[in-house]
Order: structure tokens, then C-alpha cells, then sequence
């Protein structure tokens, strides 16, 4: 049996891979053509939802890394985001533009977390 | 002895660095103005041979990040990408848009891995 | 107690987290405004600092991913980083453009280090 677990494995990439106490995240996205807040809420249900489906949670989240496929919208996703966080565990963050796979999608994020 | 070891370090940086059964592997790329799906071929061929020099495999790979310099290529670089994985193994993965050290580069991945 | 420790936490975001031998940073940038050399040194600054502070250094860097704002930087920002590495341990590096949270930011780092 491998010692990498693979969660929800398609024909480009797992959801998660999951490996040594650790929970690496494929991007997360929300629902196409959203507004960016939107977009950015259905983006931290999955992360949460892959998380606490796999032993984690967005409190042992180490490093989580967000593009935004246009900057302007940065206070808006922080809004959200700011709000998500578990204040007694803030994760680490870097925040840059990027365009992203569909143009309907205006956020998406990169998480590293641990299990436990 | 250090408990890092470098792989083929160079004046910028090192090909790949191991520690504590993982392997971090630099930005990969492929062959300056070829094709976009010649250049994530020759790029992928660049991540097996590093992974597989250091007792990795593309099925070890935790997580990948692609950046396109023109998000325009997605369908050709997946084409090359989706063909490449294991697909008993699929790597976490996220894929933006980055222009690239040089205009005539189309794709970069970075790569983690477990080793063994 | 948790196995993870935030350092300076903050409504956002932790400048680093320290999980099981290792130390994850949140993007570090330099002084808004400056010139890219000058903003590279200030932010490799802080990466030194918050190394440092925790039982880490430039050495133990596994890896870097360096997002510019414009990539027409590149050189400018490379003179900088390559005089600043530690020759004998080389991290993993990738490069690549993306604009940055204030218009004012010419570049950002994202490190990933061992302790010890």
C-alpha cells in the first residue's frame, strides 16, 4: 500500500494528495461568472470541506497561496477571506494577479496544510 | 553532514533539493520558442529524469504548479499534461497565468515530491 | 499546546508558520515605491530576519518562488538575489510575473525552509 494517499483522483489531478501528516490542495476555485466575494466563499467551503473530510482543518493550515485573476478585486476577496481565517491560527499567505484556466474564474487558491 | 542535499546547485540555484524524504525541484521548463506542447513535453521529460536520478517518480509527486505564459495554451499544454501523469497516482495541481523569465518560454512547473 | 506555532499573527495572516521541522513564510516584499534592487534587498532582509529569529537561515531555504510585477526586472532583481544566496546551498528557485497587492510592490517571495 502506497504511503500517499490520493483523494478524489480524476483524469488531470487529485483533489488532495495526502502524505506524511501533511494535506497538499490542488487550486480551489468558486462557481464560475460569480462576483469575486461569491467566488471566494464557494473557494474556502471546498478548502474546508477537503479538510475536515481528511483529518484537517483551515486552523492547521500552514501556507496558502492565492491568485486573483484581477488584482483590483484584492479588498474584495480579502473581505471574506479576513473573515474565514480562525484568528488563533492564521495562516501564511502570499496574494498575486494571475489569470486563471476559464475567464469566468476570478479567484483561486494553493493550500499546504497539516493533519491532526 | 549537511541533511539537505543540492542537486546540481548553480550560481541561482540548485536543480532540486531533498530533505527529509521530500524533494523540491526548481521551475522546470522546456526548449526556448518551440511549440507550447513541445516545450511541456521537453519540460516533463526534465522532472522524470531529476525525479527519477533521485529515487522520486512522476508518481510521487505531491503537488505541481503550471504557469502559462499565455492562458490562451491551457488545452495544449493539458493535452501533453494529462497523457504525462500516472493516472493511478494524479498530482495535486494549479495552473495560472505568469509571463516568464524569458518571452520565448511558454511553461514552468514546479514540482514537490516525496521520495521512495 | 499545538504542534504548530504562528509567528506574528495577524488579522490576515501569520509572517510565518513552524510545523514538524520545518518554517513556511507569507510573502515577503520590500519598501513600496522603492527600486526593484532596492525592494529585493529589503525583502531578502526580511527573510534573513525572520529566518534567523527562528532557528533557520538562507542555508536551509528549500524553496523560493519570486513573483515580479514586471518581469522586464529580471536582471535587476537577480543581481541582487544571486549575490545574496549562500553559494554552497543554492535553493530551489522559479520566477515568474505577476502584479502584486499595491501597485507600489515590484516584487514578492515565497519561502520554504528546514529549521536546524
Amino acid at each position: 500500500m502506497s504511503d500517499i494517499t490520493r483523494i478524489n483522483p480524476g483524469a488531470r489531478m487529485s483533489q488532495a494528495s495526502i502524505h506524511n501528516g501533511m494535506i497538499y490542495l490542488s487550486g480551489q476555485v468558486g462557481t464560475r461568472g460569480a462576483s469575486t466575494a461569491q467566488q471566494t466563499r464557494d473557494m474556502l467551503d471546498k478548502v474546508d470541506a477537503i479538510l475536515q473530510a481528511n483529518g484537517s482543518s483551515k486552523s492547521r493550515i500552514l501556507q496558502a497561496v492565492v491568485w486573483l485573476s484581477d488584482i483590483a478585486d484584492f479588498a474584495e476577496m480579502n473581505a471574506v477571506y479576513d473573515a474565514w481565517i480562525d484568528p488563533e491560527n492564521p495562516p501564511c499567505r502570499a496574494c498575486g494577479e494571475a489569470r486563471l484556466a476559464s475567464a469566468e474564474l476570478k479567484v483561486e487558491i494553493i493550500v499546504t496544510a497539516a493533519l491532526g
